[in-house]
């Protein structure tokens, strides 16, 4: 199967604009996953839980029919990052939409600085939904940070990370090396560009690197730091079922959870 | 504190002359704690279970008293990495010594490719030991694959990761720093070099590269592929005792156990 990125520089609060660019990436991808970066719908830099409110979506939204409408007989699966409005709370959330529409969404676990401000924390866990020819797990941007979030959906049978991010420290690409290899799966993590500079808040400048990463470890393509992109290539999924590591190892049957924290101890 | 490693070749059977060097070793190391590479003892490349037994070690061998006097009015804390005998069993272990002698043993939990022939899998668990200023944890070599050994060790209290290691992949030394970061601690991986070529099989080249990597992913030394090498550096413990990622998150605080697998889910 073909996965792939969509690398550029959502514009904050112009939800039309940006959503009209991830139209055209939809149009012009011809795989068969693409993933989008984290709040490509909004922008990232909140300056009040109000400003969340005003561009937070929820399962209605006529966006999600607009996407449904743009998928409707291409067999290609989306993951896209969004601000949610659900019950009541705010949620960092990302959504898995194919032909049929919504298949599922995934509200961040893990919030990273101000978002703590804004978001609540994800309440669905981490989830894995099988879109025919690979099972699929989300993890949202500041996720990769705690090791637990890719080895649970390795555990629930994810064959890909999909990874919208919106990331502004430098270690998450060379990390998520080292998640590809502890998991034996693959990740695409679809980051974006460009800068936001807003309510008097230092500038947070994304760094781009968004990473397609094969479950022996090699980055099978890595986007350029300031540079729109949109990126597919063949991937094999049967890479990411075979767990074994040698003649003497398989990565999941040696987990050893009798002596681990939570699990066994 | 001052850590630091000896990373050298161990001559495959040669106990005494393994020893002599480890003895040379920490005659010449000035720092508090010094860790040594996995089997250093006896070497690696095993052919058969017959050969391990020979070149095993229990907590009686004359081998860890004389060790212990070197260690005599040194302050010095040593991690070295031997095959162990006990209960009937044969271990991949790492020994914890002080000037008072053995202070813990820790036994390889995730044995790696023919070590599953020779050796069982360790019955310790992840452990942590308080040698004054610091509070450090053993894991060997392929222990680093887990992601569950260095955070198992962290939230136990490790300040530092000792990483006793006979590496032949290349994964490793980078990986350290993801392990580092997201656990915020200090590691100290003792890698071996040269070359093992026994019993009819391929051989096995050890890659060096020990190194030791703070807790915000600097690696502040890493050594040459195939040189000998002791290294000490000093380090602040408190970095690894700070958790705190940033105003709003808190490294173990915020994690989200109810959502991980076998600790939640």
């Amino acid at each position: 199967m073909k996965v792939g990125f969509f690398q550029f520089a959502p514009k904050f609060g112009e939800i039309q604009r940006n959503l009209d660019q991830i139209l055209n990436a939809i149009e012009a991808f011809t795989g068969d996953l693409l993933v989008l970066p984290e709040l490509a719908l909004s922008g990232y830099q909140f300056a009040s839980k109000t400003e969340v409110e005003a561009l937070a979506q929820d399962r209605q939204s006529p966006i999600f029919q607009t996407l449904q409408s743009a998928l409707h007989d291409r067999g290609l699966h989306v993951v896209l990052g969004f601000a949610e409005c659900a019950d009541g709370c705010l949620y960092n959330s990302a959504v898995l939409m194919g032909s049929e529409g919504i298949i599922g969404i995934y509200r961040k676990t893990h919030l990273f600085f101000e978002e703590n401000l804004w978001f609540s924390p994800g309440n669905t866990g981490f989830q894995v939904w099988d879109i025919g020819g690979a099972k699929v797990g989300i993890m949202v941007c500041f996720d990769w940070f705690y090791p637990e979030s890719a080895r649970t959906l390795t555990v629930k049978g994810a064959d890909i990370l999909c990874h919208p991010s919106n990331l502004v420290l430098p270690f998450c690409p060379d990390a998520m090396v080292t998640r590809c290899l502890e998991n034996r799966v693959f990740a695409v993590t679809a980051n974006r560009i460009g800068q936001e500079e807003r309510g008097g808040k230092p500038p947070l400048r994304f760094i781009g690197m968004s990473e397609v990463v094969a479950p022996n470890g090699s980055i099978l393509h890595r986007a350029e730091a300031s540079q729109s992109e949109l990126y597919e290539c063949e991937i094999d999924i049967a890479q990411a079922r075979n767990k074994r590591i040698n003649p003497y190892n398989d990565l999941l049957k040696d987990r050893q959870p009798q002596w681990y924290v939570g699990e066994g101890e």
